[in-house]
């Protein structure tokens, strides 16, 4: 059993559209709405409930686009009106997180925050509740923290972590240690050599910081940044003054991924420390990647997420995901990767998913953007 | 030019719905209706018009099913009401070529018929007339005579026709011989062997006769089958008489094929005789042999058919069929095949294309017949 960590505030940023899971995900029905897992629930909602046990209802924040509102509300019931926090047009995720951790500083000066990506599919929720657990205590002593995930395979889609090996002592966080830097995504090779070490943890995109300290940190980065998101979160709380302000200030701010506005230079300066996530986790980044959390262990399989179609297969593996009532039948294809939807259909294989992001763009410079 | 030959009736049986092209091919859309060249007419409209400078409007017959009249006579605006023959039910082509020489002998004693598939594509369509031009005369001098097309590979989806090496002296018909006899599809090896050999001809199942010369095959093959049909014929043009008719014999007609009614037994009997057919033909029995016939010469493009998709694809090569205005993406996929109809899908291969009459047969056995 968790119990609620006090002052704990996790914050959700729901933003992007997940352009290489397309035609799946749109700029109207983005990833984070999407039920992947076969759960019933959309990523977000499984995020949301994931993270309830550490901090109860009224203490998950979501930011997310205004154009989300309804959607973002919809899935989560028990969303409180101050813990929605609307952005006027996606600045990334510096300006994302720090818009939250300005507002709940401001509402609390000791409140420690956690990010935690809207679309990412984690499973064993009681072990990440532990590493969180840890990463709470990790951040009250004043670090930057994150959640590295420990590599069950020579992944190259992800962004890698290298742990120091010393130890940090801090009371209630035992597998904590010093971050020594960040690994951008590496060839083949060096992620089998990444494995073999032992020292290297996926890059998650968990941040858990006490606020005052991550607005520290981006006032040494990014000072422009940081004035401008403390103007806004000065406002946020009073209804007239809250709407001009993000007109006003919100477009101008400089898009930077949390990354490198916080974690590298915090990695850089001894304050960034990571946990171990001992859990399962995926990005769901590419179709590939759905395809093997779909087809968890049985690679041959044919897949298929949606529950609409009646689908006849011969001889073939791979995944579809289908949102039409069609009769779909998929004969002597391997590693296929097919995606339903009534105005759009994609075929592609497994090895190719990461091409998508290719179409889509293709598709905006073409004038059909009615479909994404 | 092509003068239109007297006493010449062309008959074209258009029954078949050509289940190996599901989900194009349906019940309520058979093969024939569709377009499957690009030439903006349905293959039965390029029958019809391959047919029209050697017989003229008026002797060309169609045998098709009631459930098909109203989308036949909108195909062939010049088809007399005379000349389009009613199956209550299908009973295969012996029943359906022998109904069409029964009638037409009955009109006219000397006719000289010819029947031609609805649902192939030939080009050519001078040659093709010249080799049935050598046909009709072949026929005039009492012969049962196809029209065998000359290899142009080992195919193995076709039976074979082996002539015979001894000339066949007719009066315009310089290229007639008898045929030896019919071969079913062979393997690679033989069909190899075959085509060096070059006395092997695909059989297109074209048969041309004077009526009264097939109907005396028939007559001494099947007489039962024989006799329902000359009770058909009799009362076929009193209106009255010819609906309580069908009612009563048509159904209880033998279903056979007329190669082995009567081109078989013909070919044992020394009365079968063959043209050799110098034009392009295909019978587009399934979706790789559409495919070949659409990517004529560039097998490693991608290649579609339908106007009304917006397709986008990147490295992949095989066939799209579209008949939706759904945005269509295929990406890396090689020799793919994919059918889009408003509500079925079929994502095959070319190679793979032979497997998908299992797929419309399990559809029927898993009460899924509304998208037959």
């Amino acid at each position: 059993m968790n119990a609620e960590i006090d002052d704990f505030y996790a914050v959700i940023p729901a933003g992007g559209i997940g352009s290489r899971l397309w035609p799946l995900s749109r700029a109207d029905a983005p990833k984070f709405l999407h039920d992947l897992t076969g759960s019933g629930h959309s990523l977000l909602r499984d995020t949301w409930d994931r993270l309830l046990p550490l901090t109860g209802p009224d203490r998950i924040a979501v930011v997310t686009g205004r154009a989300h509102r309804a959607a973002v509300e919809g899935e989560l019931p028990d969303l409180t009106d101050q813990n929605i926090f609307l952005e006027s047009e996606p600045r990334d995720s510096s300006a994302a997180i720090g818009l939250a951790a300005a507002i709940l500083h401001r509402r609390n000066p000791n409140v420690v925050i956690g990010s935690f990506a809207a679309d990412h599919v984690i499973i064993g929720p009681r072990v990440f509740q532990m590493a969180v657990e840890q990463a709470v205590a990790t951040a009250r002593a004043g670090y930057i923290v994150t959640i590295g995930i420990q590599p069950t395979e020579p992944a190259v889609g992800f962004g890698y972590i290298k742990r120091s090996t010393d130890e940090l002592v801090v009371d209630g966080a035992p597998e904590a240690t010093l971050v020594e830097h960040f690994v951008e995504k590496p060839d083949l090779e060096t992620a089998k050599a990444y494995l073999a070490e032992r020292t290297y943890l996926w890059n998650a995109g968990m941040f858990i910081s006490r606020a005052d300290v991550l607005l520290d940190q981006l006032a040494r980065t990014k000072p422009e940044l940081h004035a401008g998101l403390l103007e806004l979160a000065e406002v946020w709380d009073d209804r007239d003054r809250r709407g001009p302000a993000v007109d006003r200030i919100w477009p101008k701010l400089e898009k930077i991924a949390i990354d490198y506005s916080v974690a590298e230079p915090a990695a850089e300066a001894g304050r960034l420390a990571v946990i171990p996530g001992h859990f399962d986790w995926d990005d769901v980044g590419d179709f590939a990647s759905l395809a093997k959390l779909m087809s968890r262990g049985r690679p041959d399989d044919f897949a298929i997420l949606g529950s609409g179609a009646r689908v006849l297969t011969d001889a073939s593996s791979g995944i579809l995901v289908s949102q039409t009532k069609r009769v779909i039948s998929v004969v002597g294809v391997r590693d296929i990767v097919i995606v339903d939807t009534p105005d759009a259909l994609l075929v592609t294989t497994k090895e190719q998913a990461q091409r998508v992001k290719g179409v889509v763009d293709a598709l905006k410079l073409t004038g059909r953007g009615d479909v994404l």
